[in-house]
């Protein structure tokens, strides 16, 4: 990024107002979407696939970060790897399948042969002048949190990342993701900038005008909702709901308890488990269980919804019978790749124990109301007259803190 | 723009060669786009929809100009109001669909809520501090000049723009077009710059050569024509049969003679009614009316064509029977959107007073023909090896006055 | 291209490691795509058509360099005429076609006209101060080489091309392209730099694993193999066979020695005679002629492939029974046309003598895979991740001279 770019980035982030939303640049912008890439995407932890994806050694997924392509891979040991999946030759990239299984990584171009540890194997033609060990798979950070996978693309990558794991394994660990199995994965792509896909998830003030199946279950007010005279008495209602069913979660070994970490930290997260409306038990048209098959040794399906969120892109809602886990991809400054998967026991028996169509029915729905939201904002914020507008005092804390975290680390990332 | 642009575009704008065709620089460079969009159709009065489209108090259309959506909505008091098409809130567009009708404006996302007069009526969840009558939608000028509405995006409009409302008051209003229906509206996207668009309506010394259908009616000589050795003839023929109508028309009380005011002005504007071949009616396949209820209380049919140009995007024919209107909106450098609208008396009847296919055909057939030939001439400007190329004395004339209007405008904008 | 740019283009050629792929913005940046369409396809000797296409005086063929139009006609004489494809009036493109006939040249807009020499006949509406021999279209170098058409659009095209011409003669003339026809013309899309193709094109090491048709006739020791401990034995086979075959081809009087001038002139080339496998006669799936009715006088059918190389463009089979041409054209910086021609006698009868499907067979699989290849290396090298690569010192040498002769060629041009 040249010096020119760095002053001008420097200046529009001198200008964020706190408590509105940001100036139309970081959503249009081709520089701050190059920043974007760089400085968010680049140097901290992302969330980008689950564990259920690479069961067995072998096998892989690649995710494109901007248009870096990344390989994720399950080696013979059972660890995880993570490659750049591109060719030490002329650059080939090595698998163009999202997904499949290899014994070793050959690229298409000249049968050059990586093992899944990313060490070249064999090279033909390259005479006795050669040194294998020097062209190996670059290789890139990855660590699995409760069997979420995380990769960082930095040659530093953030440290306190470790306490961020240690603080959630309680939180993850007896939903045993690493132990089940994919049962749906969509993507959509979002014609609008990755911010305000993270902007809409960060609030639930549009909840009620927009997402019909997600608020048969969902209660809005647990998602950064603050008290106001206005909707004092349903905050009071709701909070004695939380309390209640905290000790209750509580008693069984299950944390529940906020931890709000979202702007206070480099790889900021948040984490709290929510109780449930109806049945109270998952997130599904009538609020019960997807899946009869609960996950790992849970008895009780009514343990409502462990929410997870990281910054800069995720979010995952844990239930008593299965997961569903996001992660946003920016493709442009105008278009975000969405993920969501769905994970259920790997012993349960589709068609037996759960059905594609139930489970993913609440989702697949909100996701495309949001679409069409982040759609719309993307067309208002690129009209010359937008101007950022107010939050909500009482809805969007959590817009706020997105937008704080991400100035923050964009002014820390940037600095002279 | 940035001194280094203002630079660049002060230098293409004094290169001009007067009679000569522009630079390609203006055709292709986003540069020169960006500036026109600033500086023509963000300080301009452009055209944009006919009163017909919003007959009905809360009727409402929405324009796009370059990136900048705006909403056109018929108030309760009968009034026609423009605003941005933005949420004061996050900036979402407000309205999606191009037409409709509301009774308020609701923002899709958190309902907040305006009504036609552009205040904000409501907003949830934004505590006392809120102030509603600072949040209301942004204004834009609009006006409507014989039923054809015009808006402008600058801060302060030209005004010179109430005498031409003046002078074409008597031209237009016998033709009753704010009482007209709709019965067709046809948008074709040109892949070609917007002037390329213009230039080529302003002259019909292709027409012989591309459009068949309009030729039945229309005379070429009318447009833009001047004599010489090789036209003399037809000319004279010609100018005695427009003073025989013109003569017959005032005594009617129909205004005809030319005024010229194409490049002498800053809101530029030509107007003259103007003799049709045959039977003299309409522009027809056979140049009879299209329909026969006439417009307004007019009562003969054969009152040839009220032209009506305006710099920089629209021209307009009123006929006896049926006004049609060209609204063009540039897309990008290279693509242009051009709307085009029929009008009839709202009383007509579909099927009985007038076919809809008859209505369009000629100029459907035209557009498409014009479409190719900008097309054409956009790629061949695009060819290192274009050249600037000399305009034809004799029918090229109102070219040479859109190129000195667009010149002077962008030298007088951007001017240090 | 302003000084910055050359600034930035000069440290990238500096920066070009020999023996290694180039860097990644030669294969990314607009930049560098605008210098190669400047510098090289914009002052070389670029191959574009044959001459069987334009065979009737009249005939002709538009091809498209980058944004420019060139119109390549065969004149009343005989003679191959090439001209910008734009109008000198307002720019229109002339031949919208891509191939046709004509007696003049009338520009559809307003129907000025040229004859096959360029020259400017008609223009109505012009007056008489008008100069219509200021007004003829612009003229492009054209060469035909043995039938292979060649255009510079330079204003003083590289001069050395007229020993290339000398040299190829004897070679390539007892093919009699001139006198044959086109049997089969197709084009695809290839989404990647073009010089990634031709990389691709000059070096055979991915053959074997790639190209199972083309294998089947093609011994991949004759495409810039150099003998290596490993290769040894097949090496040596090989010479063995080329050398019997280069003594009875040449007694034969048609030349046969390698000429390599790839990276030693500014026209740079090479050619050689290649024996074929098995029947030896023509690359196709048994390797027998496709056609039966053989090329000019040519009697025997095992004459392996003359193969010509062209920088930058273009590579070329001349085999006993037919031709095989490819023309590389950019599309962008991540886009190239590959058009390949196949050329038949021109009294060869199709389902007597040839089929379309057989003769076009090998060449369609094998462009299909390439054109895979190219695009895995332009996602690869697009990677942040991406660093070049060694090439192999025993099979990679010709894609070595391809980059020699373009960095040597751009620090020409681009020299201060």
């Amino acid at each position: 990024m040249s010096n020119i770019h760095t002053d001008l980035l420097a200046e529009l982030l001198q200008q964020r107002r706190p408590g509105y939303s940001l100036d139309a640049a970081f959503y249009l912008s081709d520089l701050v979407y190059q920043a974007d890439m760089q400085h968010i995407f680049g140097k901290h932890w992302i969330f980008v696939a689950v564990e259920p994806q690479i069961a067995e050694p072998g096998d892989y997924v690649t995710v494109e970060v901007g248009k870096t392509s990344i390989l994720i891979v399950r080696d013979d040991d059972g660890s995880v790897q993570a490659f750049h999946n591109v060719c030490r030759h002329r650059g080939s990239r090595l698998c163009a399948q999202h997904k499949g299984s290899v014994g070793n990584v050959v690229c298409p171009y000249h049968q050059w042969t990586y093992n899944t540890q990313g060490q070249l194997l064999y090279a033909e033609h390259m005479g006795d002048g050669f040194d294998k060990s020097k062209h190996g798979l670059k290789k890139v950070h990855v660590r699995s949190v409760g069997g979420l996978i995380f990769i960082c693309l930095a040659e530093n990558a953030p440290t306190d990342f470790d306490e961020v794991a240690a603080r959630m394994q309680p939180y993850l660990a007896p939903h045993k993701l690493a132990e089940c199995k994919v049962a749906a994965q969509v993507e959509i792509i979002e014609k609008g900038n990755w911010k305000l896909v993270m902007e809409n998830n960060r609030e639930c003030y549009h909840c009620v005008g927009n997402h019909p199946e997600l608020t048969l279950s969902l209660y809005e007010y647990g998602f950064g909702y603050q008290p106001s005279p206005a909707n004092a008495a349903g905050m009071a209602k709701f909070n004695e709901i939380v309390q209640t069913s905290h000790a209750r979660w509580e008693s069984m070994g299950l944390p529940s308890q906020v931890i709000e970490e979202l702007d206070t930290r480099v790889s900021g997260f948040r984490t709290i488990r929510l109780p449930l409306d109806r049945s109270g038990q998952s997130q599904t048209m009538n609020a019960e269980v997807a899946s009869k098959r609960l996950l790992g040794d849970l008895k009780d399906p009514a343990l409502g919804g462990l929410s997870f969120w990281t910054q800069p892109n995720s979010w995952h809602h844990f239930m008593s019978d299965h997961v569903v886990s996001f992660s946003v991809l920016p493709l442009a400054a105008d278009a975000t790749l969405v993920r969501t998967t769905w994970c259920v026991h790997k012993d349960a028996v589709e068609g037996v124990d759960y059905d594609v169509a139930n489970l993913t029915k609440v989702w697949n729905a909100t996701n495309d109301q949001d679409r069409r939201l982040v759609e719309e904002t993307q067309v208002g914020v690129a009209s010359g007259a937008y101007e950022p507008g107010p939050y909500s005092p009482y809805t969007e804390d959590l817009v706020e803190k997105f937008a704080v975290w991400y100035v923050d680390r964009l002014r820390e990332q940037t600095k002279a």
